[in-house]
């Protein structure tokens, strides 16, 4: 049976501050918890108020509706919640493109970027450490799984940056125009924040400024993050 | 001052049936309500809690916090909120491409779509009839005011493009590879639910089949909608 203590514990993992202190995080959902499973994520335990729909999982403990709905930060819980432990982040090593996020805030956009990533097969990705925090559950839910494959870092971005030794491409509403560029095998694509773009100490570490050129009225608002970076990705790997 | 009935008008409007009832759609925020005032759009009424914030705003009409609060669908309302009239759809009459969804139901997905439509230069977006309503106020929150510029018509979809003479392009997860392909100068996009893709109906009049490859592990989610949407309009306009 889960004690109040359990509840108590995966209710904080909501909060970064806990999830940082217990190091652990939560997935709901078959479809994630099987693909963090599948990708080797250590569980701490997983929990279901509909075992008898959750049989092919292992080791569930069954709880009550209400127990879960507390537990949840779902308004309608999917009927698993899994609680892993946060990987160590691996070192970046790597002879392919990474790409580094200069204070993303929205969990939505995180999350769509990751799973852009795994789309993409870019294995790394950097995020500056006023990023949004990808285990959040908004981020989780837009990630569709994905977490499991990219390794997302946290760092100092302008330090990374500094002694990475790679090109540094940054994209800006008036960089120059990216098609027909001849893109090298390896570099670091910097994306900015939603609403300023990238600051001015990673923009000065940046080598080549790039842009999706616009097609329609020029009144258009800037393209959001995540879409840009899909454009960006595409243009990267089609080359 | 604000009457008791126009509240309840106002709020109505979060309603499909009470938009398509009385012609009206809400927006709000400052730069969405400046954006369709730019674009010509007929208003019906501009309200707002804080005047002096929106003095260059014409025949702003001022009312309290609290009406404001009930008039918003925003959880914490933007200062001014405006009502106007839904405009005709316009004919579709074009020699460049057009977007269509065949199914799209989240408001997020159908508000990026048409933030990209604007972008790229399409004017012309079909919806089939049970596509996400394009007024809906969380489709307004993520169209940025883009709603103004591009011309969303919403038909019979299967009866517009067996009539529509132009090649009629499809986005599949086995479609072939878009890269390379000569894309022609006008055509039909076709992107279709999220979780079933194109319908067998739609499928069925589809001339080419594209897909975008996936570059990662062959575990990864297919693509989001919208951001397949962005990668494909920057193929049809990089060409």
């Amino acid at each position: 049976m889960v004690t109040k203590n359990q509840i108590k514990l995966v209710t904080s993992l909501q909060q970064k501050k806990y999830r940082t202190k217990h190091k652990l995080f939560v997935v709901e959902g078959k479809k994630s918890v099987r693909e963090l499973l599948e990708a080797g994520c250590k569980v701490f335990g997983l929990f279901s108020d509909k075992p008898q729909e959750v049989h092919d999982f292992p080791n569930v403990e069954a709880v009550s509706a209400s127990d879960m709905k507390q537990m949840s930060s779902q308004s309608s819980p999917s009927g698993i919640l899994g609680v892993f432990h946060i990987p160590e982040s691996e070192k970046i090593v790597t002879k392919d493109w990474v790409v580094a996020l200069d204070s993303v805030r929205d969990p939505g956009n995180l999350g769509t970027i990751i799973r852009l990533c795994d789309w993409f097969g870019i294995e790394h990705l950097l995020c500056s450490l006023d990023t949004v925090d990808c285990y959040n559950p908004k981020v989780l839910q837009a990630t569709m799984g994905s977490i499991a494959r990219v390794n997302v870092v946290y760092t100092d971005l302008q330090e990374h940056l500094k002694n990475s030794g790679a090109p540094i491409y940054g994209a800006f509403m008036d960089g120059d125009v990216v098609y027909g560029k001849k893109l090298p095998e390896a570099g670091i694509l910097v994306m900015g924040n939603e609403a300023n773009g990238i600051s001015k100490e990673i923009e000065a570490l940046v080598s080549e400024r790039i842009a999706i050129p616009q097609f329609g009225p020029e009144t258009a608002e800037s393209l959001n993050v995540a879409t840009a970076t899909a454009i960006l990705l595409n243009e990267v790997r089609r080359d």
